[in-house]
């Protein structure tokens, strides 16, 4: 069984290769919900329904976020009444969030309803928050912290990053269903897909049983660079690095991740850099890793878990 | 200064006719809030929004609720998701539960959220719902109750009503500005609209403070018969008062409302019955009560305030 560490859209791209590759039993995808958060009174969770709309094919591939064929007369009627439009919620895809704030509110799990809803989509694979509980990423900026999506969306990330908090992290409860992977000892990779480390990934290692478990572990850790020659495919990654002093580089990402993946997925633009990522200690594969559509993705997944059984291999040696 | 008691669709169109012939400061428009209710996590109040759109030019003239040139992408989208799909919201109108539940929330008073939603819409004039607090209208039916708009909207009004109740009505709290409006001495008449008699207009009488006004007042009730020709011209009202033994008609209606009104306007269609209202001791004034547009709308509003000033002078004599 293989445990996807996902974020937004690199975190989708490579689900869906996943998703093609193996069978609902082999596969768990644990999103991050650091960047969810309540706008007009409905809890929004960004990741999970870029995760799970790409998973159905609903997703907007233009925007990254939201649905395809997406209106916008919610959005309009709000303005008009005077409220926020800085964060933009289609018409269709306010389903998601009435119907998870409504659930949420009844006492209902975000596990428990993220399965829901999902299947509803048409999901066959698991999507697993990595929190039952919230997990709020702070953005620390010059003078103090920022919401994550005010950072993010309203303020389109132009303040100078100087850290992150992931508020509730320390008692962030991990969902049954991820709590039943983690000790159920079928687990032969996770796979941390090409999502920002600071963001999408780190509240996800943030969380005191996953990052027990990882530190624990006996299976092999794989990851795809989400910096492809110097620069993020999408997203404000390379930005964040550079404005906290890493080189934006893939070696750069893997000196940032250190021992806690054993094993980098770096694109063919990256070749160069295998030999000095491999002489830190980690094993390196190079890859095709854009994910320009579904084929793509599929490939990619077909060689990060071709590289993480041959770690795997290794290990058990 | 008029004060007009308003429900749905009857009650917004005699609305919109004294907002055509009545300055902001000689119109406040007091609505039911019986029929509010919570779906989906919001809270919706039907009767405010049809007075508002309707006001405000932005009303479903063929549905008589929601607004024009609706889209219902949301709501295929909840369906699709499990949603239940019974109550129509659509994407435009979702706008309103949705800040409005958000203001809610944070502890603002109905009627203030009522009154800056109004403005956005464009309306000058005050509308103000009957209470601050919840009150819900429930339909006594064999074998026990059922919430207003399970009966109304997903039961079609089919089951027979045995009677009403208004839960929470006891305690309600009058709106700050109701209760100033209540205690101003500026009022020169009530004028009760064409709504239905048991679940638009009872509510409203059933707050404790606007009862008490009504029954100490120095002001004439007129009211607009919403029977016309042995027919509502709208809803359930026919067969309401059927179920319940009524004779559907003006003067059943007239008998109904008993001396809680001083004058009755009735159709064309009725002038026959107006000798016999008339012999109960009641004023009477015959009028085409039809409302088809805004200019009869306008006529109708012209009528009901020459009737309601010829009342106030006899009381004064």
């Amino acid at each position: 069984m293989i445990v996807a560490l996902a974020g937004g859209v690199g975190g989708a791209r490579l689900a869906v290769g996943l998703a093609q590759v193996l069978s609902p039993r082999q596969l768990a995808v644990v999103v991050n919900t650091g960047d969810d958060f309540e706008h007009h009174g409905l809890t929004v969770c960004p990741d999970i329904d870029t995760v799970a709309y790409t998973l159905a094919g609903l997703n907007n591939p233009r925007t990254g976020w939201g649905r395809v064929d997406e209106t916008w007369n919610f959005m309009q009627a709000l303005g008009a009444l005077g409220g926020e439009t800085w964060f933009q919620l289609g018409d269709r895809d306010l389903a998601m969030h009435v119907l998870r704030t409504q659930a949420l509110r009844s006492g209902m799990p975000l596990s428990q309803i993220t399965r829901q809803l999902s299947r509803r989509l048409g999901l066959r694979h698991s999507l697993i928050p990595m929190s039952d509980t919230p997990v709020r990423t702070r953005v620390r900026v010059a003078g103090g912290e920022l919401d994550f999506q005010d950072y993010f969306v309203r303020q389109r990330c132009k303040p100078r990053v100087h850290g992150f908090r992931f508020a509730g992290a320390a008692r962030a409860q991990v969902p049954a269903p991820l709590a039943e992977i983690m000790t159920n000892g079928r687990v032969d990779a996770v796979v941390i897909c090409p999502s920002n480390p600071y963001v999408s990934v780190a509240p996800i290692l943030a969380v005191p049983a996953i990052r027990r478990w990882l530190r624990e572990r006996t299976f092999p850790v794989v990851a795809v660079s989400p910096i492809v020659a110097g620069a993020a495919i999408k997203g404000p990654a390379a930005k964040m690095m550079r404005e906290l002093g890493a080189p934006v580089s893939c070696e750069g990402i893997a000196s940032h991740y250190g021992r806690r993946v054993d094993g980098w997925v770096i694109d063919r633009a990256d070749a160069p850099a295998e030999a000095r990522i491999a002489a830190s200690g980690r094993a390196v594969a190079v890859a095709d890793t854009l994910m320009t559509d579904v084929a793509a993705s599929k490939a990619l997944a077909l060689d990060v878990l071709r590289f993480a059984r041959a770690l795997a291999k290794s290990r058990a040696r």
